[in-house]
């Protein structure tokens, strides 16, 4: 019997073709696995091209709930954001893809996981990483790093190989924006974006929503409740987490939200730039913020900031399974415990504005942040304390006017 | 003679007040000190103003251009904002006062010095720990805390308290927002805002600008350049700082740009709830970043954004003359060496959205970010930059596989 | 009925002379409340002192295991050192205390609680915001700080104070270190320590332990274990935290190890110099920190250090009771998962040298650190793993020479 | 004419067998250079060694007071500790060598640089970067890392290679630590220690000092100066660093003084474990830091703490000339304006005691300090400094208590 190989397959021309590849290098069974994260794609008739492809199964498996539950929820109560701007839409999903390939490969006894992601990018550390942890013992193959036995150098190339193996399948040769995308967001990258000087040509690029100019003229109010931290409703409509993302991202796309245009440091050490769209999960972000506003004290909220961002950096880096991750999330975790409430908001033309936040944990007092004096406020308090609070720049203020004084 | 008292005098009805109470109480002799930010206030009539109310001496100092080189860009290097919102206007204009006030009090020979901020707010301490900082000896008087002495609660009773002293002067007694000004921001707290459930009257509150919805239909597109961090034009034409500022509120003001609505933390341990419009500053924020993103590398950048977060909550308590600030700013300045070039973007309806970014120091290699080979990247060294990048990861599988098989 | 008043009680002269005060000025019942945190203090005739002293009613309450399960060893586990030095001896176990008094204060339903820590140290701070954090409607008075009614200035005042008020005991009027002393740690301050410039008089001050100096002159070697990072055994005998920092103690004290010298930034705004012995803590957490070394990996060590650094800030400023020391303790407990072993290590005249370690969880593998090359680690795999981790440096050194020769 | 490479050569069998093997391998010819960082090696008859193995020039560079100024000063000054023990001693070397190794390179006109480092270490990082860095079109060739036609594996293959070669040269087969050693320190690896579970044979082992045991029964004090955080004299002498250094080798060396053993995590991805002996670089970090505390305020302290953890992994890394390092060294510098001081401590087996600190610009106030109430210091303001400090403890215990009551 044949060793198994576990391939993440997609469907689409590069994965097709690296199944009888697998075959032809290494005699293997190929095992094909496509995992859904939302990525909304056709797979009506996957099955039947994966077997026309040599592939010896093939598994769909809808990992959705699972991504959104513990991947992103984990991410938007972190506000872990990249580089001030990217919300890790791809970053987060891979960790959640590889566990599902461990998992696949495990049940039939695999001894090898291919993907097909390419040898510049990040997306082969955040696989690779992934199975490294969960399974140390299973061999990686990226085809796309294997200059010596992969020689296709284009869709053309791929699309002959395929024909050469009997695949007679109906690939488009021609050059788009390389895409991901999942129920969270859409990367684009290519084409004109490779040059930072030019500008991105939205009218062709976008597919989750429009932008500002073509959203509706008419503001739409939204409110959301949280739970812990969680969310728990759009427009006084309880649902999971994945459905409050696909109605976020239905409201968010209408509106013109969440598009980016960044040019960001890839893990393995060159700048790239891309357009990515999250529109429900800007609008997340900041609701989950507004509430968190009403309810965490100053001190927990400037360290949670930092937090966010190491979160980031880690998830970026492809480290989802490891000791750091889960002990920063058992901070954020534990600052979630009274994030519950209410946020409203009006969506327009690119614009998330607040519109009335409350909470039964809130620790914003009217009386306290108002001009009255109150029980809980005594002004001549604020003598004492900033006296206090100044007094290390007072004393140094002093002995540096003695020190200059005594060294004339 | 009598002792002087330098007072931090607007104009309006709540120093001019204090000028009587403070000869009333001290027997100070009074010299008025109108410290100009840009607040865009009428100016004609002050001198009149403050020697009809008792001052011996009006002092009206125009500082724009210090505060704007020297407080406002290291923050704008440094993309300080606080509680991930606020970028810090009426934080970064309290100790470039206090500096003035020092000066001045130096120069008269004052014993005192006299700021009209309350009780419960930030701006007394940033007032008084820039005065302790800058001049130890010095008293400072705040007549709001004073709450034995100073017995005046409304401006009905400042009014009284004004006539009874022979002031006659048209000031309003009706209440509206308190707000603060000068060339970076506006802020407006009070009324209907006290409430966080409550939505802002935008109609009513905005000052500098519209709001998204009243802004104009037609996007416009802007260009600036930096040198060194330091913003050097727009649209081509060679400006000082102040006047980048100038014309970066007329272009966002009009655009819908830079509304924000918070509930933040203040320094004495209470939430408050304020709106801001900054909108020059967040167009300069945004273009400066812009930038930033070609020419920084990776490891710098996530440094850096830590160090925004120190400088902003150094900056927000006032902290401004310390050792502190001045080693962060030492950090910052040290990163902004080849922070050089050309940003391009567009505004429309609250959006700033990027259209092209250009440096000689750009870090970007388009041969490298994209998908070709060439002499710089040779895709089997991610192979071993993953099997090293995710040895720990690795390593520590196999050894809790062992230690578990050990267990059992 | 009269209003109660719970009283932290020492039995010494300044909290004794507290209680006919109390009672004089508020008219309160007084009830005593000593807790024992391990000070070795003489309790006998506590009782009999506090009732002549005119209290209503004496608690002693052992709160010594709650001290160190709950508090010390939260600290050792996060490595928490204040300004690199100071183990924290004090600031933990303010809180401690503050959640025991007001304990008794809600069983006795008093409306007030008194502490006697001055009004210059961090002390006032540690009890008051953890009495503010469990009952917030409880007032607290704090003796020293109420000058106008507390006219005591000296030891010989308040005996004088306690003979009129027909307390006569034998006090001592003789000044010496200011001391605070629980089962970690004891502080000593004052005297001849009031002058950095002087050397401390170890031979008079030293109460746990001896001096390197005079410290015996044979080695003695010490075995420990930990289990999820909670210490287990000392030398193979099981024992309870408390009894294993009993047993270090007397370890350490004999073999003059953990005393410092220390110049710290206070709370509120001084510098302070103290003398502080630790012996057992100071061997736990190196004993902590020996077996952390095998099992932890480097980015889970790197931002572990960062939070204990945090969390000594939180413990010091006396924030025990606090969301944000929720979330680093969750953070830290989620990296002891694995702090499980054993470790060797010799005490020798102030020295703790490793002699040992070893974890079921170690990540140390010898093959890979040695210098042959086995199956995880193929040399080549460096070449690429530099060539990725530099590019960074390389591409931003080319583009550095291409500008330059551009402006040439 | 051939091309040239420079050899980082040290005259021992690894780097001496490599002359003959760049000649034959790559046809190059061979200039060797010799970096003195003070490692105390014999430079006699290196000359004539390395010419006799075929080298065509050999330059010996002494740069122990560049190392001594440009790298250990700065490291000093941010305490920076890799993993809370390593004070950097190889770490910081590479740098400076890799600098002078491309001068020399430069010099010369050679296409490539050569250095003896494993496949598995830090080092071969940390030059390569340093070359990326500084010339990142020079190529470099890292003998240990090119299995394929780099064949010795032992000691005895190089002797035969070099006999092979014509290279008669009296080289010692025996197998001994592996062990790096410049001014700094000396590290040591392999043998016994390659088990953590091991003692390390110290009597074996040490080459700059003794183990506190055999350390003298006396104890020395020294006292030392700083001006603006630079070392200046020891006992009285004023002396360059590089001579301060190597006093303070021979006092620690004979105190017993900075022999750390260590399980660390290299940046390839495996932990190692090493003896270090650092005995001048470790009373130099104690010494300088006794005297900041008298100098430096508390935020400034804890940022600064912060800026060394950062800098010691962005210098075990390898990361010397980057835009990061700078920027940190930045902030470092700023901080070091006032550490100006005399400071004495005694050495006495293993311990470093302070025994007073004196400085013009020191913030300590005895008066402030003390129990005594002055000018400087009302009890009253600590009323109101911990009612505002403690403030948002209240509240939120007080919204908690509401909340829970509303929930009921």
């Amino acid at each position: 019997m044949k060793e198994k190989v576990v391939l993440a397959y997609s469907g689409g021309l590069d994965t097709t073709a690296i199944i009888p590849w697998l075959k032809e290098t290494f005699d293997y069974d190929v095992v094909c696995c496509c995992i859904d994260c939302g990525q909304a794609e056709e797979l009506d008739g996957l099955e039947e091209r994966a077997k026309m492809s040599g592939a010896s199964k093939l598994y769909i498996e809808d990992i959705v709930d699972d991504f959104c539950d513990n991947y992103i929820v984990p991410c938007v109560q972190a506000h872990a954001v990249y580089e001030d701007k990217y919300l890790l839409g791809t970053s987060m999903a891979r960790p959640a893809i590889a566990k599902k390939l461990v998992e696949i490969a495990r049940k039939e006894g695999a001894v090898a996981i291919c993907h097909g992601a390419t040898g510049k990018g990040n997306d082969q550390i955040r696989f690779e990483l992934g199975i490294k942890a969960l399974a140390p013992d299973i061999k990686i193959i990226a085809p796309w790093r294997m200059t010596d036995v992969w020689t296709m150098q284009s869709r053309e190339d791929e699309i002959e190989y395929c024909k050469a193996h009997g695949i007679d399948l109906p690939f488009d040769a021609s050059h788009s924006y390389s895409r991901d995308r999942n129920i969270w967001h859409i990367s684009h990258e290519g084409l004109e974006l490779e040059d930072p000087a030019n500008e991105p040509n939205y009218d062709h690029l976008l597919v989750l929503g429009v932008t500002p100019e073509k959203a509706p003229d008419e503001p739409e109010y939204v409110t959301m409740t949280f739970e812990k931290g969680v969310p728990k409703s759009v427009n006084g409509v309880e649902m999971k987490v994945s459905d409050i993302i696909r109605k976020l991202n239905e409201l968010g796309g209408k509106h013109g939200i969440g598009i980016i245009d960044i040019v960001e440091n890839r893990v393995v050490g060159m700048k790239s730039r891309g357009v990515y769209e999250t529109p429900g999960g800007t609008i997340l972000y900041e609701a989950h913020q507004q509430l968190e506003e009403l309810v965490l004290d100053r001190a927990t909220y400037e360290v949670k900031e930092e937090m966010g961002n190491k979160l980031s950096q880690v998830v970026y880096e492809g480290k989802w399974f490891t000791p750091l991750r889960e002990a920063i999330q058992a901070f954020i975790e534990s600052t979630q415990e009274y994030v519950t409430g209410e946020v409203k908001f009006k969506l327009y033309k690119g614009n998330i504005t607040k519109a009335g936040t409350t909470s039964p944990y809130s620790l914003y007092s009217e009386s306290l942040a108002s001009f009255t004096t109150g029980d809980l406020y005594d002004h001549h308090d604020a003598d004492g304390f900033i006296n206090l609070f100044g007094l290390p720049l007072k004393v140094r203020a002093m002995k540096m006017q003695e020190a200059k004084n005594h060294t004339n």
